[in-house]
């Protein structure tokens, strides 16, 4: 898989609300994937937010290696998958980074506010793209 | 996680052309990442079908433990994700297995004829559900 820099045409697509879905890993090695907001952020990182009860959240303390693919809104088998580690997780103090990606994804705060959340920065190591039936590299 | 059977509102679900990402093993153990079409068979397995070039199948071979999140077309953030394991992996003799997918997802068979293609088929062990901001047992 190609590293970064991403080609510019695929980094703008990345900041687009689109649907996606991480990969972690349970303790026992196997995968676990579930939907996710995310954002891709100005550095190059990817910010992705969880209730502090969530299981995942320990998983990626415990193996920091994560896969994130990420679909069009319109054509969803064009998509991007972006693969690293979280590099660093923080208590999202007053739901600034929930705010953040609810606002990019709804339009409005986060609703729930009575919940702690806690933030994980991925950073990329190496990416994928595919649109349209071929390798898509922007 | 639930074992299976599924509730029948998210087999129900299962049956649409939703968009998914599936998720395996890498050799060193890190989770990879692909959109994927998929098929919910009558015995509750999951069909997937890749191009027998692609790494993934590699992946499969070495180690069957995967997770299939599928996201509501509607809205995305309305998602099941499957557990499991690979149970069988044959060889898609005549594309028939592609073509089902692709009439599913697409309406007419398979475009590519001129490329080998391998099936996969799930063997559910797990299963969560996740819509509205609350879990979704259907």
């Amino acid at each position: 898989m190609p590293k970064p820099p991403l080609p510019a045409e695929l980094a703008e697509f990345l900041t687009h609300a689109n649907p996606s879905v991480i990969a972690t890993l349970q303790p026992d090695g196997s995968p676990h994937s579930a939907a996710t907001w995310y954002l891709w952020e100005d550095d190059g990182r990817v910010l992705v937010n969880m209730d502090a009860s969530r299981k995942r959240l320990a998983y990626i303390h415990r193996d920091p290696r994560v896969s994130l693919t990420v679909l069009g809104t319109e054509d969803w088998y064009h998509h991007v998958t972006l693969r690293g580690r979280v590099a660093a997780i923080e208590d999202d103090v007053e739901l600034r980074a929930i705010d953040r990606l609810a606002r990019h994804y709804t339009g409005a705060p986060y609703a729930r506010r009575n919940r702690a959340r806690v933030s994980a920065w991925i950073d990329v190591e190496a990416w994928h793209a595919w649109g349209g039936g071929r390798p898509w590299t922007g």
